[in-house]
């Protein structure tokens, strides 16, 4: 590398070369050689490049407001983070998602991009950090172990945001199918067995339902991770930082970022506890845990074409076998499925890197991060995937759904109240044995009359309470 | 069994002899046979019996007030509930905690139980169901797919109160010694290496917070499972319900348990629905988690005696081992390390069980419950008996500990503001490699002079934030 | 406590009134103070306590041969044992299977019920310890850290071996059902849609070749818990152990108990790893996955009876419904499920546990094993059940599953090499849209004659490769 | 796009253009759309593009081994796959690597793309299919349902060795370095408190033999997965496949790979199987659990420099805080325990996929395949860092080692033998109130003459198992 046009470096390790055109330094270097684990830089999460360049802007105004900082700095300094804010630079955000450090290194790689960027911006070279250092300026007043974690929550708090609008989109994807399958009549089913009459417009009303709730629960793990640390600098204790300095940073934190953030009342627990980010995972995984349901109820219900329950069908993305001619297959529900797993997943590797947390800080927030990022960012994809490409194309076979409603022998629970289980259960094994229709069965039976089972069997009252008919 | 004294009952595959002696019936006797798994009878879990007791009572209440249910069978189905509720007849509550059919055996259990007890009182003989039908009058109005599910969150509902009970205990003994240890002088530790100066005060009061915490975010997952959804019965369309029920149900059951229940808006989906139990999961390994990070911290801090960081100790409780004479082991907090495990690892077989309901119900609501219920007692039981059994009795080393400080290489974090980064680097690497002190190290290179440094280095002063002192 | 007869024991605690009738002392008395935890003994797992007393058999025997035991206390020791491998005493063993101390307690227990034994054996009272020592003579030359594991593969074992005879019962069930449908000819299905042609049988043979593969891996897994560390004493140094006494107790052990046991080769390494128990968990995981998945299939293939698949029937074992009368829902598949849900859980719980361990000793053993001993016993009676209540009860709906075929879009297939995949997916198309059948559209695009469809379409060749028949 | 140069390509949703340059066709490209989630294309994983073109090229050649395919196709594709084998084209195999459609769109990409490269070397152009058609003749004998599959079992068998080598390595590291401090005496630890002598050699000896373990576990678990399906078409009854095809395909990919490949002896469960997946993550989660307790160990024993253990100082790999000076953490364990955590996660992720599938296919196979594939590539990336920048440079702290042994109470243990488990009991609980040492304590209590204590205490033999010294 040597050859090549470059700088000299310093750092505790010694003397380094950094290519000339570099914005990251010699922290970020010896990072990237000593993580080469996925080869995936930092940069795939614009929204965590973004949020240090927010905090780095926030901390300058604030420590020039306090008087520990040169005007003509700060002013440099928050140009600098107000473009990468506008996405320049981020290339330079190199090194690996998953690093050890406690994330000490994505924050020395957006110190050392931000102080390069800020002495070109003063007419210096990059790496003459006399002028203004990364660590002593960029970071003045501020600790990996407060600046990290409040960069992954506001980066968590975009992305989930992100998500709960491709979720309200599925949402009325699957509400739009409630109201137009409204007056389906189908075969309700509890243990994959025939069970009473519903609408498959209520069965489309509860995937509407249940994606409501969903963004509910994330909305307030959302408002969890807005509380942050910052302030809290090495462990909590504020070593470093001016007793104003936690106050104003946030102000001028959420006026830049326009979200909520809030101060932990206990700033030497806030800057240990992963809590907040378990939290947001397990409704992350109750979100994938319903989808997923949701996903195999759609699988099911478009079983066939012939052989199977056939009762709506997805729209054919693409041919579905290299062998099988003709074949369509669920496509779309699958790979949100997968995310699913994926998800869950996820929330394993968030439970453990979390319980590791030793002492005064958790070191594996990294993992964290990138497994909370991960399953927000396929989620997203997933639920609109899933809505434009699958649910808004799907229609119903409203005949056979119609007809597997009146050859039913599950209309026999709506007789328990006139008959008794003890008769109704008879009635319903003989129609099972004979083939026979549970209407004919309880006319030979002369346990009512036909007035009487039209009065009670009518399909469409069947989908909702009613009070019983005076007929005893 | 025909030997001995018993009485025959009846259902779809035929006639059974029942122990005489035995309140429950023919359902039960069969769900007995069919899953012989854990050998762990639902009585395990009384706050469960009394649930359904505490609904079947609603229910007959109800009923009676529709005029569907004769006042004197409600009356003595009513009794019969109540005696449950005050701790009877629990040992008629037999099948398995891990077993087939969605809660229906569980439910059949309860129907019986309750029938055949309210035939004692109304002077009839146990399985005299022409009188009083555990279908068709204990259950009347009612589905296990309602009751059951409803069950399961009172259960759960009282549970989680009586845990947060304990994590208030815990708590407290937390915030006891965060006042007792305010003035030790300590060194913090981040990814285990000295970091900055912090008081043994500090770091048990985030362990009080974090409880605080936990205890704030498992009051909102109680509050999610007060939904229920009573009249949905059979699929949530509420068929052979009354229209009033759910409506009436739910304010008689609110005035028997004292618990705000709330009837869901879309009872399709409420039925089907195991958000709520999810959510609660994913909030107790939350708990589970940051109680194991806080278990390992105390069994770090208290290693030794002579070849660990002994910072603090632990009240000896048993002799930790066979061979090794006076060994004392940190076995309360390990006990509740290994309750967190279990609890991580419940969360998933709870994730693995609701995603796999399919279509109109969940039929692995069981297993979830199981999981549920245990994670909830153990993790009481593992909360007090750490406050009780060993947070109440820690003691510091304190001399240890402020020598710790004053050795300190991370005092040098403070001079940064005075000497800058760079230059505290190598003092720091000096400090380490001569193993001198970095108050004589900053001295000698007359960097500051003595009275600078030591109102910089009061190590008093270190453990908050405060501004930079005129120096330059 | 003190006014019931008892006696006095002691220990670096002071002194403690133990209950005069109880068999364990001191030690163990504190252990249930320590963990109210489960409420569960560890005499739940008869095993494990026979095990222990197998290898405080062995131990006596071998300090015997190196002169190190009294012959007379020996063979009171071994008298005591063998009782309690005989069965009696389990009543004694009553720590909590949650325990913390690494199973100090357990192992304890064992050495204070069987001193106690023997100590009456000899004539004397018991807690007369001068005569003979639970941790003098009882435990010689062992420590916990050698004795609770090899405890744990002895019983874990035998568990397995009781697994794999319930595993054969289930594989020769299914076995026996894939010899009985051999003929029955159906569409084969992937990702839910119809695909080609294949006999009940082969979707059967599945599932017994699948538990065959299962019980192969169950075996090498149980070969790897032979592996011992007795001898390793206190980390694996041996300290306090005679230099041959490894190789002699094992010998011993195997002998007593008829397993092949053998000594690690590392045995500072054999005693703080947990690998064996992780690859165990792990296998039991994947069996555990599959045999879920065969009870999906189950579930599915069986559905209906009107408005599902309805291809085969599962035996009905219990009334379905409390509401819906004659449901029939298939029960023993679905505990099968959960039980599998559970053991995945169980599995995350063990990696936990097991990445907990620090330096030369896993203190978390005691919820490994409880986690394992769960999931063998449970996933025992599962599969037995399963055979017993289900399996060989399954018949098939023959007529629907012939049709299924002749009316197969699926069978489109076959024809590939002869008309191309381009011809076939327009047939295939024009099929699904008209409602149409394969056979008679390829006669009217006069694609191909009669007779070669009658060649190539016989479904009773396409279950099997079969050379292109030469048309072209 | 139609405006840039493009070909138009046909399936069964109609026309689309695709861009002239591009080598796949139109099924690739509607995967492309139907699947925007990750951002990754499966050419991430370059072994699964190779092991798919050795799939393809042994298909040609036993197709025209056969008859049943032109000589002079067959010389197109074949070397047209060894191309893509020799790292040609692997930029157009862009499919997402989390896809729907169990793998048919990869399969399609490769078909796809091989079909235009053998259209060149023909002399045709790219989309002239009537020529040389992708499903027709590169897919020829085929299905995604058996190609699929066992391109994932080359690809990870490929994989897991490289994986194994790089344990190799790792396992070198640690027992280089148990030769090298052979005779560093050190307290051994049992639950983080002080027990019994042991060298520090011992200690690196046991992460050697785990290794070694873990590599002969790994090395079976490559074997399960050389058992593929090639043959089963479809869903395992080998439709459309010549009865020798599966016997002479598996021949040629055993030549074309060098991988002892072997066909299942059932292929319709086979087809359907995911168990030697399950089997393989198993073992990478126990290769995980186990490599992440190391790294907790080095993490331990390196803490400090002054508040920790300090036993062990790992090499410093950069600057550890960008606050605290001089500061120097233990990146590389930190982010290997990070890839462990993630590896556990993955295992979840692979039982959700592999419990999901159903009937004759698991369709969830794309993520299982992305799982494993992370899971071998991140560890194999651990394994190295942590050998080359961590463990080689390991060195040890002798004279505080040395020390904590002669300070240590833990030395009584040796005397239990001679004095008896209550006499040392009461040495160790007097040494831990007078800070006394054990020696002295036994000498002034006159238990042992200084000669005998000489003899038994003496550090060196305590660290291995030894006969009684003839005292009593």
């Amino acid at each position: 590398m040597s050859q090549l046009p470059h700088r000299i470096e310093h750092d505790l390790l010694g003397d380094r070369a950094v290519p000339a055109e570099a914005y990251y330094g010699v922290h970020t270097l010896r990072a990237v050689e000593n993580f080469p684990i996925s080869g995936t830089p930092i940069s795939i999460y614009p929204e965590l490049v973004r949020a240090l360049a927010a905090i780095k802007q926030a901390a300058a105004l604030t420590n020039r407001d306090l008087g520990l900082l040169d005007a003509r700095l700060c002013d440099v300094i928050v140009r600098a983070c107000e473009e990468i804010r506008a996405g320049a630079l981020h290339e330079h955000f190199v090194v690996d998602v998953i690093q050890g450090g406690a994330g000490t290194s994505t924050n020395m790689n957006a110190n050392e991009v931000i102080a390069n960027r800020a002495l070109e911006l003063l007419g210096h070279g990059k790496g003459e950090y006399a002028h203004l250092h990364p660590n002593e300026h960029v970071n003045m007043s501020q600790s990996t172990n407060d600046v990290y974690p409040t960069s992954l929550k506001l980066a968590g708090y975009v992305g989930v945001h992100q998500l709960i609008d491709a979720m309200q989109i599925l949402r009325e994807a699957f509400g739009d199918k409630a109201r137009e399958f409204a007056d389906v009549l189908k075969m309700g089913r509890t243990q994959l067995q025939d069970a009473v009459p519903m609408t498959l417009g209520q069965e489309f009303s509860t995937y509407e339902e249940m994606l409501g709730e969903d963004i509910a629960r994330l909305r307030e793990a959302a408002l969890l991770i807005c509380e942050i640390n910052l302030g809290a600098t090495a462990i909590g204790t504020g070593i470093n930082a001016h007793p104003d300095y936690a106050g104003l940073v946030r102000q001028h934190l959420a006026a830049i970022t326009g979200i909520p953030v809030l101060t932990a009342p206990n700033l030497v627990e806030a800057t240990q506890d992963c809590g907040s980010f378990v939290q947001l995972s397990g409704v992350l995984k109750r979100v994938a845990v319903k989808l997923s349901k949701v996903c195999n109820d759609l699988r099911l219900l478009s079983s066939g074409p012939r052989a199977g329950l056939g009762e709506i069908n997805l729209p054919p993305r693409q041919a579905g076998s290299s062998i099988m001619p003709g074949k369509v297959n669920p496509v779309i529900p699958e790979v949100v499925n997968q995310i699913a797993f994926e998800v869950i997943g996820n929330d394993v590797t968030i439970s453990f890197a979390a319980e590791a947390g030793q002492l005064q800080l958790n070191a594996f927030e990294p993992i964290i991060a990138h497994s909370l990022f991960k399953s927000v960012a396929h989620l997203r994809a997933g639920c609109l995937t899933l809505a434009e490409r699958c649910v808004r194309g799907i229609t119903a076979n409203r005949e056979l759904l119609r007809r597997s409603v009146e050859n039913s022998i599950g209309l026999v629970t709506a007789l328990n109240p006139y008959i008794g289980y003890a008769n109704a259960t008879e009635i319903a094994q003989e129609a099972l044995i004979t083939g026979g229709s549970v209407y004919e069965l309880v006319l030979q039976k002369k346990l009512l009359t036909r007035e009487q089972l039209d009065q009670i069997l009518k399909p469409e009252v069947l989908t909702q309470p009613r009070p019983p008919i005076g007929l005893k």
